[in-house]
């Protein structure tokens, strides 16, 4: 189903983004041992690494190595996974596993997996505020995107919006705007983030930015078309949470506001809108074309 | 008992946070509302601005106005409060009762507190990010000052420590070692930030700012020696927490491992660090010598 190259970018960007990681965490036998050991067991836990693989398929569109988005890679992976530490707690969605494994509080216990998602979040904007190999400007460039990104507008927001929706009747737009910010805001940051690695902080945004950041907006809502389309025909064992959880929840989904047909007709919208915002780039964008290809067709 | 000019001092310094606090925090008009209002409830009930008035106090020691020092009084600040809605948390301290309002998980909900303070973090990395007043190299410093005191091995870890140590013996070096984390770091960052408000990232570290850092390590260790006190002779109305609420937990103390009398003397021992730190220094630094006062002989 998915292109052969895309499967080795996927692949060669998860084992980067998990060698440095696994480097980059502080190690268990620093105290406080079980706090560190938390971090890494949420962080290293195995995880598509689509978000790493993004940044370093968008510092390839702009003329980089995918090994120049590495930090920026490492930074919102760590993001990503104290957020879903924290999703998983009792006072929010109260999941028992994750990528078919306990979810930090149940492996730990509670408090250790508050703290670990709390000191997660402050080692993303350690690393990109330390990383030498970039200029202070783009570092902080950066710290700047990915707190507007994770913040009260951006992903923390959506998952409040998210919470106070559970039981209630969204709209589309209500739905896409929750969304945007859920997940939508970190993946573009993402793309941002591996742009910055490559070419630096300009200032304004040039029209290939727009042009990625039109990707992005797009991958990031199909992520969720596709992740909404899976939770009702996905099975357990491959997406390693309950199947069915968000209706269970009465959670709004897509298919519940447009149907699976036309969910499955949005995601191909969404697609074919990856593929325009990409139209004047040329075959160093392919890794772009493939991760939106990927995304909508993934089966987990 | 305080100085006149301290306690000027200090009003000046938590009136000029607490209306930029205000000003800058997102508005409850702006979506999600509940989250946002939570974010301000937390922030905006009251409190000494021990650290923001720290930070003004240094900006001032080193030649400034406290007025430059505002940004790194409010990241400070509120990187401080979500800390305090994550600790009152029911898995953490399950304190109902803070500054002698309900704790933000009580006022609103368990999710929207853990969400408040995630969101609070990140937007402290904003601020400091996009502080226009400053240099990109003093605000790079600035994060990742903040960053480190904050994360596994500063604010975060000393918590787990703590968590940890609940019904422990400890000895009087570890339980140095977690207030060094859980309050020191934070309250040492304040001096520094403070530093940096007004000269700037310089790279190394000049005289000045080593007898500085050796007032703030001095003035964090006594301010958590003095909550121990005020922890068992304090009256519940003035402190804002129920008496003796530490020693109910068998928390470690410092009364509890040297006695009340060691406890004071040792007490006494840090003001005289604090003063000795700050010798060579002239008028400029009174503020700072008046803080260290306030912190050994609160009552609150």
């Amino acid at each position: 189903m998915h292109h052969a190259s895309t499967v080795d970018f996927l692949a060669t960007c998860a084992t980067l983004t998990d060698d440095t990681l696994a480097q980059r965490l502080p190690d268990e036998t620093i105290e406080p041992a079980r706090l560190h050991s938390a971090m890494r067991y949420s962080v290293l836990g195995g995880g598509k690494r689509i978000r790493p693989a993004l940044a370093m398929a968008a510092a390839t569109a702009v003329g980089g190595q995918p090994e120049q988005a590495l930090v920026a890679a490492c930074a919102v992976e760590v993001v990503h996974a104290y957020s879903l530490i924290h999703d998983d707690l009792p006072a929010m969605d109260d999941d028992e596993l994750r990528r078919g494994r306990p979810t930090t509080h149940i492996q730990y216990d509670e408090a250790t997996a508050i703290l670990a998602g709390d000191a997660l979040q402050a080692l993303a904007f350690e690393w990109l505020s330390t990383e030498p190999g970039l200029t202070v400007e783009t570092r902080l460039a950066m710290v700047r995107r990915l707190a507007r990104a994770s913040g009260s507008v951006g992903m923390v927001g959506g998952q409040a919006i998210d919470l106070g929706a559970v039981g209630k009747n969204l709209s589309l737009e209500q739905l896409e705007q929750m969304h945007r910010r859920k997940t939508g805001a970190l993946i573009e940051a993402c793309v941002h983030l591996g742009v910055l690695s490559v070419k630096g902080d300009q200032g304004g945004e040039t029209l290939q930015q727009a042009q990625l950041a039109t990707y992005a907006r797009a991958i990031g809502l199909a992520f969720q078309v596709q992740d909404d389309l899976l939770d009702i025909e996905g099975d357990t064992s491959v997406i390693g949470k309950p199947q069915g959880s968000d209706l269970a929840r009465s959670k709004p989904t897509y298919p519940a506001l447009m149907g699976v047909d036309g969910a499955r007709d949005y995601l191909a919208t969404l697609l074919q809108q990856c593929r325009q915002s990409l139209a004047t780039f040329g075959p160093e964008a392919d890794a772009l074309r493939g991760m939106a290809q990927f995304v909508v067709s993934r089966r987990y």
